[in-house]
């Protein structure tokens, strides 16, 4: 039996700050990649007590409800943010001051300034800094992409699709999105929209130039539970002792949009599409080939031909581009899920802080301030009711 | 052994122009119904002979070049025009002169001047009219009319979808309907756009008050063939002796739009997508329930609830409602298909001429100036580059 | 404007015995053709009024209940017998002795001897004929067929699928199908199983050699309506009025089988499988490539390889085989459905008989003996409890 | 900031042995846990310094390639059997013998004979057993199990699937699973045919009574590579360097069987299917209702209704039978995969050897023994061409 010495300086030190639904997926993802060790839990929203169960369960030496004393701390070397979105600014500058990696969950700020700011600071103390647009990282997604990058798509000539889920249906449905000083101005087309227009932008390899977007906000008031409810938790709820609260946040939007030279686009999102449990779809139309894809079937994908038989990939990584190899981690018909996604850009992250010579696979600060320009633009060109020029 | 006369009265007689690709789907679609004679074939753009081997092999006993001709026959009850575009006005102008009953395929004309002329003609005139947006007629589209209609979608909140082909990809690939003097000056929204807004209005009673659209023609130029093709037949072409001309119909739009008081939308229409041959689909989501189709799977609809299973119908008259039931002549699992669709409309309009007690249960006229209102909308939008308002 | 006489000469006129589901779905296939006059409706079992009715609608000259008669007409050419199994040995025979063309919906008897003595007869006359396996003409079943000939499968290893249905699976259910005397020996096997059997070699170009079936009633009795309902009619029915009827054919089967030298294959059939209204499903895998069929859809192929993506057909006539194309009438994306093959067997039928030198391309009455052939095999295989050889 | 002491008494140490694909996949899955630790990783057939180098990575602090070293250390509560199957029983003896709690892959044992001596002894330690059958834990398969124990289904009629993969397809794939010293008797109907059974008794809570199966070996030989490659890996090897070598163990089967009283089903399991990936497919009929699942789509169930629509449901905990909703760790729509299933299995057998008084809600030795009873009733009925008993 062979003793191994743990190699302690090569293990990364992460704090994990936000125990709601998105904390818990990335506590386990970074769990499963065995080279990161969680070494402290914060929490900014919930009760301390129910952060140390979490921490008692999973094996987190180190549970607060003060986000400065994990930034202080001189052992952590990365600091994951899964706050609600209005923290996200405060806790990412904060740990970005003390020189620590950020990984930040999106959208990584509720206005483009702030945004703007933290990509500057990051770039001033040069630490790794990721926008957990995990979405990018399916396999098919990845595909995708790198059959346009490898040409085979052609030019590409339009791209469209949706992200729908009914979470958000009933007026009786709440959420801390819901209300704009924890959320920012826009909810789903920051929430779930920018996910789309990530992909989109990612995979064509283009950046939408123009917008012209319409907002609509079905329901002028929710009415909010009087306890704390997890997002999507919202489902399982009595329908009792609600308060009756402004909702100035969009429920769904369509968008037209230009993009490249002359690339055009559409796109929806909404929160209120009864039975869409969680849709992104896209579908990118070339020259030579087109691609769609379903995020609720992930492992599938279809290539569009005009003079062959169309294809539907069941992902296989023998089947799959070099590059989009790597990021399929199980053979042919083994599906990989949603969850994985973010063991894929965590892995890279947290790779590239052991070594600095790892040029980042994986979504920039500079992204998530690019999801922000583009959610603005939709907030202005609805506003305004026409179209909307995009900073690019 | 009883020998039945032929009870020629009741028979209806129609003459057919236009022996194109469409011309033969509603030829068969007419005989099958048993109680409409094709008494005539005219062609407007074909050359005589081969219209008259259409005839012969069809048992049609006259075919003639000279539309006018057929229109003065007194023997002939109605008139079915399916030549190019820009000749159905005159077609349908003259006879609905002589007080025969027209059924159009769409669009019903070039503009919504003419359409409008077309409408009040066939008023004053007191004859049956149609237009011939088939594709209402699936038994799954109806099912979504009625389900719409029982109030089982609850208010809708949005609706979103595609029309999109493949069959004027190339730069090499031609139509009669690439010239806008053939074809009016939309083609890609005329031609299916319209297709899609007809079946949005028709299945959720509404109708689109404002729109914004953004066309694009990418091939500037096209290569047209020297001798004549089909409707979809170019595929098959060799890429020899082609000529350049000037494409000035778009080849694919994207559009936003508002409809009924609150409901938003949006939808592509596009003929320039590799790998989707002929793909309608259309998303409707209401307050409680929304239903999505596809009419490259015309017997199957989905339909999504928040808080219950979705469904997933395939076609079963037994399970339709009441009023859908009628548009399904096959047992469940038994598919229906493109044809089928013509065979229910004619036989509605057909029984129509025969019976003046029937209330028209197909699309008029009055359907076929609407899409030319919003096709004209969406060119002037694009124009523009702005919103623009739709006469309801 | 140019009169043609119309060649009746040329054209073939047809007697249909029958005015159930399927002698509609008949009429209307042959009415569509143009070609063919039906000049004569027969009924066995219904009632006269209502086959003067049918007769009336689709101006069909003569009606009788006397089968005998229609066969003696001088002026008929063909018979097409749509009655209950019973019946298609006693009629088909006499037509035949009267040097008729028959074609005999399936299955063709209810015994191979019969159907033995048909194939004798109808070779004796040398006249056409044709058992209505209609499934096989749908384009893409032409398509499994034409890649197998081409060797792009390469050799076939397994084959496998359902034909499962639901419209019996209640105990109140009822058909004239249930009665062993007017049906045969077998239901869910000669009904529905032979579809699929027949498609399999068909497709395959093998013939089943071994057989180990195992076939189950689960309603000992069912529960008959007083009065008399159409085939897939009785899902309307008022649960009143029953009289309970002992059940002597299978309501479901599995089998197991051995094709050509070394092909292995497993099939059920079903008229008792909630949720499926008409699924006749099956896979076919080769040392090349696979492909598989799903009747509920189709328009659509499935072509699986192994180092290669897979592929997803939507009917498209350009992107067919050669051989198939002339199965698909319609372009791309425009559905074809279930009465679409009756159209495509009965143009070649008729066509065969206009025309001497043509070679059959439809289901001969030896193709209904061989499914008979595997049907008694079943039976045999499932009551002795072990493997059955098939005669070849 | 408050720390807290590692409960150390409170987790669970494991020793893991075996390196390979499934080696891999469980490591993840217990260290996403939180609450057990992987103190030592042995391989019984790969070489130490590769397993060095992966329990580095994983900050594993001990190696050895001696398994009984592991199981000696006091400090281990639990052994996870991941190596070649014919070492499965050696291993697992020896820890349970040393009254450890022990998981093994599937098949438990190469006969059913010592995987009984392994359900005894693990009875007679009174130690926490597990076999890994984890497809069963998707929730899609609970939520199948559990609307049958509610009686939704009604009887079960009939129950028909398949296991299909093609990684073996062709003559030059090669994986220690081919050679039977290694892998025991049966490859085909061990390795995947038995994740199928044992899904269709899990699911209907029935045994299957009887079985006639026919099991086929294309490749009599198969051509092995001289250096050693991983399961599922062979598919990127260059054909170079082989070595003939006698194929023993079948590449696919045909199963009919009986279950229950009278429950029929049939199915197939082939890993020479071109295009399956690994498609495990399930449909159960009930005289309710019933269910169809796709493990290529795992989130989806179809649910078959007779008079009602067909439900499709997307995963969504919300709308799941309460007892399957803990296996769905996630909100609707988002994926759940293959690494989930075991993360699910791993968690309620390690939380049992934490707790003794819980019940195992997950597959026991027993489940493992079953499926070898089966395994061999197929070999048995194939050997003797015709129906075999089976005990119960």
């Amino acid at each position: 039996m062979v003793g191994l010495s743990r190699n302690t300086d090569r293990r990364v030190r992460v704090a994990l700050v936000g125990t709601g639904f998105v904390g818990r997926v990335h506590l386990e993802a970074i769990l499963r990649l065995g080279f990161v060790d969680v070494c402290a839990l914060g929490t900014a929203t919930a009760d301390l007590e129910s952060a140390k169960r979490l921490a008692s369960d999973f094996g987190i030496p180190l549970v607060t409800d003060d986000y400065h004393a994990l930034i202080e701390d001189e052992a952590v070397h990365a600091v994951d943010v899964c706050t609600p979105n209005a923290l996200h600014v405060p806790i990412a500058r904060e740990a970005l001051q003390r020189g620590k990696h950020v990984l930040c969950e999106k959208p990584l700020a509720t206005s483009s300034e702030d945004a703007r700011e933290l990509v500057a600071l990051a770039l001033e103390k040069q630490v790794r800094n990721c926008t957990c647009h995990n979405l990018r990282y399916y396999p098919m997604v990845q595909q995708m992409r790198r059959m346009r990058e490898a040409g085979e798509l052609g030019e590409i000539l339009a791209v469209q699709g949706t992200y729908s889920q009914d979470w958000l249906l009933y007026e009786t449905d709440w959420n801390w999105r819901i209300v704009s000083n924890h959320n920012g101005p826009s909810r789903t087309m920051a929430d779930i929209g920018s996910h789309w227009c990530d992909m989109a932008e990612h995979v064509t390899g283009q950046r939408i130039t123009a917008l012209c977007a319409d907002l609509q906000t079905f329901h002028k008031t929710r009415r909010r539970p009087k306890r704390e409810i997890e997002t999507f938790g919202g489902k399982t709820l009595n329908p009792s002792d609600y308060e009756e609260v402004r909702n100035d946040t969009e429920d769904c939007g369509a968008v037209v949009f230009r993009m490249g030279d002359r690339t055009r686009g559409s796109f929806t999102a909404s929160q209120v599409s009864a039975g869409r449990k969680n849709r992104l779809a896209i579908e990118i139309f070339g020259t030579k080939q087109s691609v769609a894809w379903d995020g609720e079937r992930p492992d599938e994908l279809w290539i569009g031909n005009r003079n062959a038989h169309n294809q539907v990939i069941v992902k296989d990584p023998s089947l799959l581009k070099a590059e989009a190899r790597s990021y399929a981690d199980l053979p042919g018909g083994h599906s990989e899920g949603y969850d994985d996604t973010f063991k894929q850009v965590f892995r890279r992250f947290y790779r590239s802080i052991q070594d600095p010579a790892i040029a980042p696979e994986y979504p920039l600060f500079a992204d998530g301030l690019r999801q922000l320009q583009l959610v603005e633009a939709e907030l202005a060109s609805s506003e305004k009711h026409g179209w909307e020029e995009v900073l690019c």
